[in-house]
C-alpha cells in the first residue's frame, strides 16, 4: 500500500527511556532505578492536585468539558490575559503541531536553533517544510536575523530556556529581535522551563501579556509538564493574540485533554507554594552539579532549567557513559543524536543526585 | 497574518453540550442536569479502574510509558493479535487523524456514509481531501461499491454500528465488500460501539484478528470511551497489519496518552463483568425507548448501540424540542446539522430515561 511521500522523511522523537523498559531489559528492580532523563519534577506534583484528582475518578466516564473553562479561567488569571488569548494542547507539543499545520506546508521554511527541542523539526517534516538551522549551540539572535533575511521562513522558534542545553535569552534581546521581524512571520517563544529561569534571573523573564500586547506575530508556549510536575498528564498552552488563537483552534481536535488532566492542571495553578519550593530545591541541588563538574574538570552550560548539560571531555564518550549508567539503573539523556559529546541530566532529589555523582565518578 | 488555505474550509466538531456550560448558561443546578448527548456509559466506569487510578495519582509527574507496553499487551491478549498490530490514539479520533495524514492529501478522495461520525469529514478537510458521500442513511454497500468504482477514493470509512444512527452492517456483507476492494484503497472499520452490537446480534460481530488475517488493506478501530466508560480519558486504538501500523506510527506524537489513561484502560480490560452488566442494562432500558416510541407513534432506528435515534414526525421540530429539553436540564443531540429532523438520545440509567420520557412527553 502506498502512503504519502512526506512520511518517508519523518524521524520519530527519541524520548527518555521509560523506567518500565529498563526493568524489562536489564532486570533491574524497579526501586533501584533512577530516571534523570526527562526533566520531570523529581518532587512529583502537589498533594492538593493529587487529592482533587483522586476525588473525581468517578468522572472518568464523562467527556472532558471541551470549552476548558476552568483551566482557561485559571490561566487567564495567572497571566492576566483573556481566555480567547489561550489555546490548550496535549502538552505544548500539540500547540506546536497546530502552529505547524496552520502556517507551514511543503513550500515553507522554518528557522530553529542548531540544538533545540526536537519536536519543531519533527512536526515540520509532517508538513514537508524545510528546516533551517543556525550554527551556534546557544541562541545567537544576530545569526537568527541573518538567516531570517536570507531564507524568509514562515515560522521562527526561540526556545528559552533552551532544551537540551539549558541556556536562556535575555528578554530585552528577544523584544529587540521581534521588533525587526515582519508581521507575516510567526515567532514562537517556547517557555517550557520559564518558571525556573524567572527564579534564577529576572532578566530572562518573558511576560506573555507584555509580549502579545507589543507584537501581533508572536505566540508564547508554556507547559504543566516541568515545574508543575504533571508530565504524565499532557497539558500545555499557547498564548497569543485572539486572531492567531482562532486559526489554531480550527486544528484542535475535540476533547484533546482528559477530564483528569483538566482538573490536575487547574488545581496546580492554585498551589504556588509547592512550585516555589520545588524550584528553590532545584537550584540548591544544581549547585552540587556545578561543584561536581568543577571538581571533575568537566564543562557545563550555565542552566536556567531543572537539568544540567555536561559537556564531556574528548577522552569521555557520552554513549559509553550513558549506556554504563543505564546498566546500573541510572537513566540520563545522551546528546550524541544532537551531534554533541554531552549528557543531559535532570536535577533530581538530593538522594538521586548523590547516586548519579557516585555512579558517574567511576566512569570518568 | 496569512494561514494555510485549507484552514478556510475547516468546520469544527459539534460536541455534546458540556454540563458545565448548561450550568452557566441556564443557571440550572448541577444535580438537576441529565446529559444524554455524548453516549457516555451512564453507569460510569468500573470500581476496579477507579481504585487503580486513585492509587497512582502520585505518578502524574512522570511521563507516560511511551511504549504503552501494558495496554498493548492487554489489547493483544483481548483480541488475539500481536502488539505490532496495534496503535493507540487519544481516542480513536486520533487514529483517524493518523490514517488521514498518512494516506490522504489535497488530491485525494475519501468515501463515507451520508450520515456518519463527523470526524471523518473534519480530518479530511485538514488535509484538503474531497469527501464523497453516499445518499442512503443506512450503510448501503452496493452504493459504496458503485461510488468506489466511480471515484477511486484513497480511504473508505464504514462505521458499524453507525453513529449517529445506531444501525449495524452484517459482518458477512463487510467481508464480501472487502473482497471486491483493491489493495491500494484503505478500508476503515470503525467499531466504536461494537461491544453493544455483539451482545445484541452475533451476525454484526467483526473480529479484528479474522479481519486482518483476511485483508491487507483494512484497519479496525475501537475505543474505551463508550462501553468501557472512559470517555474522559481519551483512549482509542487501531488494529491492522504491522506494515500499516508502522506507517501510522510515524505520525503518532510521543506521549499521546496520559499516565492515568494508560492505567485506566489497561485495568478496564480486566473487568469484563462490569462491561457485561452495563451492556445488559443498556438493552433492558432500550426496550423502554422502543415502547415509548411505539406509544407516541415516533419512528426509531433499530439500534445496536447505547443510543437511540428518534425520527421525529413532520409536526415535531428537532431543534425546538432539543432546545426546550435543554432549558429543563436535559441534554440530547439534535441531528438537524446532519440534515435530519431527529434527536439522538443516549440510553441512560433507569431514572435518567424516566426523566427524559416525562420531559419530552410534554413537547410531542
Amino acid at each position: 500500500m502506498k502512503f504519502n511521500k512526506n512520511l518517508e522523511k519523518i524521524k520519530t522523537y527519541e524520548a527518555g527511556k521509560p523506567i518500565e523498559l529498563v526493568v524489562r531489559e536489564f532486570g533491574i528492580d524497579l526501586k533501584d532505578i533512577v530516571k534523570l532523563a526527562s526533566n520531570e519534577n523529581p518532587y512529583g506534583c502537589s498533594f492538593k492536585v493529587q487529592d482533587s484528582v483522586s476525588k473525581i475518578v468517578s468522572k472518568m466516564a464523562l467527556y472532558p468539558d471541551d470549552s476548558m473553562m476552568k483551566l482557561k479561567d485559571a490561566l487567564g488569571k495567572r497571566f492576566e490575559v483573556q481566555t480567547d488569548n489561550i489555546i490548550i494542547g496535549s502538552g505544548s507539543d500539540q500547540v506546536i503541531e497546530f502552529i505547524m499545520h496552520s502556517k507551514a506546508n511543503s513550500s515553507s521554511k522554518i528557522l530553529v536553533n542548531s540544538v533545540t527541542f526536537a519536536m519543531y523539526e519533527i512536526y515540520a517534516r509532517y508538513v514537508g517544510a524545510e528546516v533551517i538551522k543556525t550554527s551556534s549551540i546557544k541562541h545567537n539572535l544576530d545569526e537568527f536575523y541573518k538567516l531570517y533575511k536570507e531564507e524568509n521562513p514562515e515560522i521562527i522558534f526561540l526556545c528559552t530556556p533552551n532544551n537540551p542545553t539549558g541556556d536562556a535569552i535575555d528578554s530585552m534581546d528577544i523584544y529587540e529581535f521581534l521588533s525587526r521581524i515582519d508581521n507575516e512571520t510567526l515567532v514562537v517563544i517556547d517557555g517550557a522551563y520559564m518558571e525556573y529561569a524567572i527564579y534564577k534571573d529576572k532578566s530572562k523573564k518573558i511576560e506573555p501579556k507584555e509580549l502579545i500586547s507589543k507584537f501581533d506575530n508572536v505566540i508564547y508556549l508554556g507547559t504543566f509538564s516541568k515545574a508543575y510536575g504533571l508530565g504524565g498528564m499532557r497539558v500545555g498552552y499557547g498564548i497569543s493574540n485572539s486572531l492567531i488563537i482562532k486559526e489554531l483552534y480550527k486544528l484542535r481536535p475535540p476533547f484533546n485533554i482528559t477530564t483528569l488532566s483538566l482538573e490536575a492542571s487547574s488545581v496546580a495553578l492554585e498551589d504556588e507554594e509547592f512550585i516555589d519550593n520545588c524550584i528553590k530545591l532545584n537550584f540548591k541541588e544544581m549547585k552540587r552539579y556545578e561543584e561536581f563538574a568543577k571538581d571533575k574538570e568537566i564543562n557545563i552550560i550555565d542552566s536556567y532549567t531543572n537539568f544540567v548539560t555536561l559537556l564531556l571531555n574528548d577522552n569521555q564518550d557520552s554513549s559509553y557513559i550513558s549506556d554504563e549508567l543505564l546498566k546500573k539503573g541510572m537513566i540520563v539523556r545522551n546528546l550524541s543524536s544532537y551531534g554533541m559529546n554531552a549528557i543531559r541530566v535532570t536535577v533530581g532529589t538530593k538522594e538521586q543526585n548523590s547516586k548519579f555523582f557516585k555512579l558517574i565518578s567511576r566512569l570518568i
